[in-house]
Order: structure tokens, then sequence, then C-alpha cells
């Protein structure tokens, strides 16, 4: 039987290299036409100037390739989604899965009515609804959940100054009305155990770490190497987890873009709204891109031309 | 830069048939404990046994495998609609998606809902919707719509003996009245241009097709093999558009319970209420199942067990 | 026990042939600024000037008011749903409420949305899908429904020249995919029990009718007079079944702006996309108004206008 | 210009009083087979007996009729939003609708749904969501909410005891997730301008108040009477206003089974989940009905009963 190489374009490490700097060219090309929109919900997003570009390949081989702003810690935001996913498999294993769904959402992403018609289920992990849950149950597992979640990103990525946005955490605490809603209408139908303030007070935590595009790219190692994180040599997770964790980012990982993504970049990735995206090619490298100005679904819309990009130059795609 | 296998297991000819085996004997045991519902809105359909099984798998090195009924031709249905997709897209182009989405519906497969917010515009042209569109794009392009889509199945195949179930096809004109409907509304919109009762026939012959897993899988080789058909040599797509329907299937082939296959299963996949669905692993292989009884989502029952355990023997899947 | 008079502000004759004529005046300086939009998805609508206004009133004394074209025929639409509803009621009786509902719907005036979540039972009997379940109970009951509701519509009114606008009933059968939509999905609910073409032949001959305001106001007269008609003599319906109908015309008449109706006019109305509103004003009289330029709802907006001023200057308002 | 009566059957004194006998002696028959639910979530609300029954009828003239536990004070729950609307009106005038609308919500009576399509703008004033936008009015314009509310309640009904139940009161308080949930999600389009917490305070203080039948239908005589309290002399609201709160409650009142309510009963009427339900026929008397059993819809189900049966025998209605 046939095993064709995942590395259908046979790429060196010259060539990947020189993919970089090609797409950052183009990228730069579209600074000036780019429609986007970098979120202004708080100040501190708001204030990051639209026309910031960086990225990163991080292989399995060990090799990593930069262009642009790749070592400038950004908010990752909903990216630190697929971390607490992780942690709270690691704890509660499939039960998790009785209290969120797995199905894209099919609705922008703080959307509230999709919880009503499922009683409090939300539809899947990287919606805020579900990762309210998500973080609900890392607070019933872990006794210093930001510690643990702080520990997790530093031993991923070989960097211990990971750390808080102090600013944006207290932006997002003052003004997140809508994620008050979400945590006390999920609460109403019991899907959220611990003290609602204290969930949120974590799961505005995750949102305001800062990483840089290598960082985030090394981060996930663990969803390309089937559940073995290259920094610390750990088995985070195992292989069949590993693998539908990557499944889930495929159909949820870019709030309702998520059939666009298949389709125009064909890997399993998660966007935050600070304008970063990591994505993974499983067996071979991840990627994280890094660009604030966002498309009317809250991707970044050069991190996803760049990631298309990508996946054409090199010809990686799951598909 | 690593190139690891496909075919993770290293599995050999004589493996992959006692996996066929294994499965078979492990679905013959769950037929008694099965909620599933044969889908009984005709009566053809409603009469094939429930007890049904059958299984097919062709290599891209030509190599057929089967279990139970992989010979027995049954209603291919919803299946119809990847090849009619393809056909589509080979004469309009990139302009098809001007009038068919790419996300997933979110909703039951026969619903109008999304169809009134999204103006006429079907989420995907593997829904009902998005089928009846991609129906009427291949009316305006071919002089014999039906006669091309005969010729494309009997090509992919190398079976000249595929046809039309003519008791399937008039029941099926009979009771459409949700087609009827939904075809009505998409042209009260402008989104279908020729005359509703002909874009209807032919989706009800499309749909009324009857074809056996073995069948079915080698139909769909183009999708794995690149966009080339190994029984007719011919590029039938090209290497992107291949890569590209094969993320449609995977975030929009199994109504909606796409998140639930990639998840289980994590294979581009295609279901029919006929209870065929077929797979696709990437430069790898094809696979068919067939089990009539379906769950509440439409998709077959045991035919999803099937993939599920076949991707889990194997250590096949995009992830 | 306090019995206070209906007619609060004692009008005389003298007095609402004033009212009339002021609120002519006030029209007549609000057509140069009047946003709305004449209904054009038929071009016999379309072609009618959007600066007529017609209004009248018919007492239950026997007095006729009127200004402006009350005497010019214009196609009443979905006024004629209240007649029609009436003549169902006195065939099915109060088993037609076990196949539409008697709530506001909420949503726009042929939405798909409320059909498919309450499982074709439409809200109520005055949105269009309603409509054509009354028009079906009609068909069951009526061996010439056409003949049966022309002569209702002549008794009602005295006027034996009313009949159909041919121009606008092709029309409306040639383009009414929704309504084609409508009842097709109606149908896959087994709500519809007669040919779906006859069903909806009969739905476009009642909407193409012509009839002028006077006609309009007297035919409706039995809703304000206790169920008797004061033109025929007749006892068209019971007390009880009059009180209802315009208990549903209050909560249901005027497609989704039920609530501002009853807050700016405070009497049961029904209006269709002609342009003409009608109203009953318990045991005193009733009106018709008609300007055809629409509000976004449908709904007159000038005619809306004409009403609001009526009921304030004479007081009259049922609460 | 005929000017019939309101007091249709010409009732006495006396039969009055026995109307409301039989009406009591049929709901007594019907306890036992009654289906309806007693509100549970708060446990002061479920220890009410589910036979409990009381109904009080109160004429411009000054008279007061009753049966049953008239004189037993309840929770009067969302029958207090007719009142808060009343006051909030009198210091915001017509600007409050520009953050509240009047159109019926045709969804249950806590939805999220309405508000994310309306961009936090609730659809009435008598659904949870518009109360606490009129609750956050009060709260900008009265030094002293609770005071001024009770005052209200006091001089509209003599009765200088009405007060707070302290146990309801901390009981919506902890438990009231879906209000916390609404108040914030509207507070995230802009439309709560005071402390979310302090809003919610109030609300929950207007829902425990405690009165009788004869203090409810006393405190909204102003709304048969022009405008104008016959306990305290005052011109409460101006004759149009009292006219227009009569029409939101027809199209509003009795959460989205205002259809029902309008074709069953016949008038303007506000539901509370306490069981209660007002009353308002225009120039001639108020009513108040108890019965805590509810049905589905979050309705007295009795007290519905009563309401219908009174109007029927007394032929007392708007229309």
């Amino acid at each position: 039987m046939r095993s064709p190489p995942q590395n259908p374009h046979d790429l060196s490490r010259h060539d990947l290299q020189d993919i970089l700097k090609t797409i950052h060219a183009e990228v730069r090309e579209r600074f000036d036409a780019q429609k986007g929109k970098v979120a202004d919900y708080i100040p501190a997003l708001a204030s990051v100037p639209r026309d910031t570009f960086g990225m990163a390949v991080a292989t399995l081989d060990g090799d990593v390739y930069t262009v642009g702003e790749a070592h400038a810690p950004f908010s990752i935001q909903s990216i630190s989604k697929v971390h607490t996913l992780t942690l709270a498999l690691d704890k509660a294993g499939d039960d998790l899965w009785k209290r969120v769904g797995r199905e894209p959402s099919g609705d922008p992403f703080n959307s509230l009515i999709q919880l009503e018609h499922e009683a409090g289920i939300p539809r899947n992990p990287f919606i805020n609804a579900g990762a309210i849950v998500v973080a609900d149950v890392i607070l019933s597992h872990y006794d210093d959940p930001e510690a643990a979640l702080l520990q997790f990103m530093r031993e991923r990525t070989g960097n211990p100054d990971i750390g808080r946005d102090d600013e944006i955490w207290e932006s997002e605490r003052k003004s997140g009305y809508r994620n008050v809603a979400l945590a006390n209408f999920i609460r109403s139908f019991g899907n959220i155990k611990n003290d609602v303030q204290a969930v949120l007070d974590f799961y505005y935590f995750q949102c305001a770490l800062k990483m840089n595009c290598i960082d985030l790219a090394r981060s996930l190692q663990f969803l390309s190497d089937r559940g073995k994180c290259p920094s610390s040599g750990a088995q985070v997770t195992s292989i069949e987890r590993a693998k539908r964790i990557n499944a889930v980012m495929m159909t949820c990982g870019t709030y309702d873009a998520a059939g666009e993504f298949a389709f125009h970049v064909g890997l399993p990735a998660k966007s935050g709204v600070g304008g970063g995206i990591v994505a993974v090619v499983p067996h071979v490298l991840n990627l994280c891109v890094w660009s604030p100005a966002l498309d009317e679904k809250g991707n970044s819309l050069l991190g996803g031309y760049a990631l298309h990009r990508f996946t054409r130059m090199t010809g990686l795609s799951v598909f």
C-alpha cells in the first residue's frame, strides 16, 4: 500500500525560509489595501499598529523559521482555548464532552442563541461559551489554575517569561458584559459549577497571556507530534486525543469561518482577536502568524492570507 | 524536514483484509442493539433490511478489499452531491461559490431557516438547498445533464451498468414537497435560473442512482489521488480543487454531524440517507460503507461506527 | 355600574365629515415627504400612483362618509384573509384552530422559519402561511370556493360588481415562488389536504379581488355589529365569533406591526400590500383607508397615519 | 351616531357577585384536574398551595366584589411591570420607546435571542429584558426608586401596608442567573446606563412586592378611568397614555400567549408567575384573579379560565 510523502514538494530548509520571505513581501504589499479592523473593544488591543505582521514555523526536526515581528509578544486571546481544552481533557477525560459539544457553531462567536436552544451546552470548546465551561472544569480540577496554565505554556515553549498582560486583563474584566452574560446564562442551566466571577477571572487570565509567534507555534507541537512535546519531551496527551483536538480545530477553530479555512488553508487552526492564528501540519511542523486587522468573522485578515499562501507554496495540507 | 509515513501502522494487504473482517464481526454483533431507523419517507428505501452491511476499500495501488454486501447496489442519495459538485465546478469554476457557500449549516439537512437569513445562498453544496443550486448550474452548462452524470459515474468506476432506480425516482418526485418548497424558495431569491421542475427532476435523478460500495469507493478516487482518476486515467479536476472538495466534505459532508465525524473518524466523508458513506484517505485509499439504519442526524449508524473503527485500527487519519 | 358612551366626544354626522376632510388635508401635505414604497413585486400593483388616498367610514346607523379616492376599486390583497377566515370558521368551526394558531408571528410576513419550528402549523390566519391553510379548508368545504367568496363579498357590501383583477391574478400566479414554497412546505407536514396548485389558485383569487374603500368598510360591518351584516340582514357569524375575529385582527392583523397599531390606533385592523387597511370600532362603525405606499413592515404608511389621526380626533378606540 | 352600552348585559351589583360565585364554583371543580405547575424556581413561590384561588372586581363606581382568597397578599412578580412602565413614562416620556419596543415577543418570556437580533432593544416593556431597561430608566430619574414605587402602589390602592416579601427578594437575588445574564447582555449594547447590580436589585424589589387581588385591581384603575386614579383622585397619566398602556397590555401582557388571551378574554391584561393576572375593562371596572398553577407559557391556568368565564358571562370585552 502506497505511503506518499507528507512533504510533497520535497522542501528543504532553504526553501522554507524563502517561502516565508515571499509571503512577507506579499503581505506588505497588501497593508494599504487591507480592509480589516483591529479589535477595538479594549484600548490595549486597539493600540497595535494595523500594519504589523509576524510569522514563525517550527518543524518537528527542531528548526525554527521566522519573518517580521515573530519575536514580539502579543495578546493570544482565543488561541489559549486550545491549551485549556488540553488541560481540561487531561483531568476530566471524555466526560468533558457531556458539557460541551463538538460541532461548528454556525453563529457569530459570542452568540447566545444556540445556548438557549441547546439548554446551556455550548456547541464547541472554541466559542466563548464553550471556553468558559472548559475554564470551569479547570477550576474544579486544579488548585491553582493560573499557575497550571502558565506552567503548561512555559514547558511547551521553553520560555519562562510568558505571562499576563495586566492592562488587557483589567480591561477585559471591566468591559466584559457579554462574557458575564454568557457565564450567568450557562450557570442558569447548571453547566457552571464554580463561582461565576472566579471562572471569568481565569478566562480573562488565559486570554490576556502574551506570547510571540515562535512560542505559539512551539506550544502546540504536541498536536503535530502524536501528543508528545518536543521542548519538554513530555507526552502531553495521547495520540488519539491529539488527533481529536486537531479535528476540533479543523471544524471549529476559526469561529464561523471554519469552512472557509478548511477550503483555503486545509489545516487545523485556531485564531484569536489579537490577530494571531496557529496551525498544525500533522507529523511535520507548526506555524503561527500574527497580523492584528481582522475580517468580519474575527480572524486575522492577512494572517489567513499568509496561511493560504504557505499551504499553496509548500503543498502542505491535510487534504 | 521530516516526511513521516501516511501509512503509520505499516499496513500490508493481509492486514487490511483482516481489519475489514474484524469490523464486519463487530458490526454484526451490534445489529440487534442498533437504534437507528431506516429512511422510510419512500417505500423503496424503507424495504432495505436494517441488518444489511457492506464495506469496500479501494487503494491507489489498485487493490480492492470488501466484506458483506459490498457488491449489492443501493440508492446513493446525497453521496451524489460530491459528483455533481465536481461536474459543476468543472464548468462554472469558482464562480459557483458566489451562489453557494462553504460553511457547515449548523441546522438539520433540509432547513429553510438559513436560506431566509442569507437571501437564498445555501450554506454549502452538500445540504439539499445547495445541491439544488448545483443541479441548476449543471442544467445551465450541460446539454444532457443526466447523460453527463451517468458518463462521469461509469468512467470513474469502470462499471457501465450504473443507472437510475426508477421506483425511487418516481417516489421522490411524488413526495418531495420539501424539495419543491426549497427550490421555489431559492427561485424567489433569483438563485435558480432554469425551470424549477427540470432542476428538481435532475436532482431526483442523481439521488436515485444505484451503485455498490466498490463503485462508490472508486468513483471518488480522484479526490485521494490529486485530481486523477485511476480507472480512466483522466485528470478529473486540478490538485487544488481536489483538496478543496475534500475540505468541504470534511466540514460539511455529514449534515450537521461534521464535527462529530471529524472527531471520531478524521477523514473527509459524504453520507446519504440510503445508508452509504464514502470517505477519502488522501494519497492512500478510498472507502465506502453501507448500512441503512440512520442516526438522528441522517448518517448511517453502523457505517459511522465502521469508519471510526477502521481509522482507529489502521491509524489512517488526516490528523 | 357605569355604562360610559362609546362615542366619547359625542360626535355628530357633521363632525365626522369634517374630521375626514382634516385628515385628507393632512395626508396631502405628507405626500411629498412620504418614504414608503409602493409594492412592486408585480407590475399591476407598482403602477398605482403613490399619492393616492381614499377613506370611507360606514356607521352602524347606515351612514357613509368618504374623502379622496374612496370610490376607486383597488387590489384588496391580504384584507381578504378576514373574509376567508370567516367563511372557513363557518364550516370548520373551532377545529380550524387545530391547523392554524392565534399568536402574533413576530417575524416578517412571509417567513418560513416559524413553520419549521412549529411543524407546519402557521402562527395565525393572517400571515400568508395561515391564509393558505385557511384557503385549503375552504376548498374542502365549498363546491365552488371562488363563487362562495364572491357571493360573500357581494352580500356584505350590496355591490354586485365586485370581481377579480385578471392582470394581478395572472402576475401573482406567475411570480409567486415564495407562496409555492410555503404551500409545499406546509404540505410536507400534512397540513394541506387538497392539491397544492388548486389551493394556491384560490389564494391568488382572493388576493386579486378589487374593491373600494366603501365596499371594504361595509364588508366587515358584521364584526362591529355582533356578527350581523347590516347590508343583507344576515347573521354572518355568532356574537362570540365576531369578537374573536376582532381579537385576532388586533393581535395579528398588521403583519409584525400589531403592537404598533394597537398602540397608535387602538382598533382591530387588517392591512394589505395593495395599500388598504380596514378597521373596526365595535358597536359603532367601520373604516377603510387606502394609500399604496407601504412602510417596511408592509402596511400603508399614510393609511396608518390616517387611522391614528381618526382615533385621536374622535376619541374612538377600544381602550 | 350610535352609542351602545359598554354594559351590554345591563349587569346589576347583584349579578356581578353571583357571577363571581359561579366562577369560584367552576374553578373549584377544576382544581383536581388542573395540569399547571406552580412556579418552583424559588422555594417561597413553590410553597403556595396549588388549589388557591382568589378574585376581585373593582368598578369605577367604587364597588368591590370578591370571592376566595381575594384578601390574601401574594407575590405580584411581573404584574409590577405595568406600574413601573407608568412611572418611567411619567419621567422619560415617549423617549422611553427608543430604548424598548412595543411588539409581542413571539418567544418565551426570558429569551435572549431577540435581544441579539435587535441589538439590545427589548421587544416590549413586559418581557424581563424590557422591564430591566424600564428599571434602569427609573433609576436614572428617581432619587429613591423603591420609595417611589411603594408610594405609587400605596396611593393607587389606599393600602399603606404594601411592602416587599424579603424571602422572595433574597431568593430571586441569589438564583437570578438569567436576569444577571439579560442585564449584562443589554449593558453590552449600551442600553443600561446605571450599575447593573443596582438595576437588578430594583427589579427584584418590584417583583417581590406582595399585594392582594383587591389591591391589584385598584392599582390599575387609572387605566380604565382615562388616566385618573379613583383612590387618590390624582391624574396619574394622560388619557392617551392610559389607552396606550392598555394597548401594550393587550398585545404583550401575557408573555407569548397574548393572541390566546385576546381571543379568549378580550381585555388588556398582565400576568405574573406568582399566579396573578390583572385585567382592564375600559370605562367600567378592573379585575384581578389569583391561582398559582401556571400553564406552559407562564400564565395562571385557572386565572385565565376565570377571566374567560367572566367576560363570557358579563359580555364585557373591548371587542
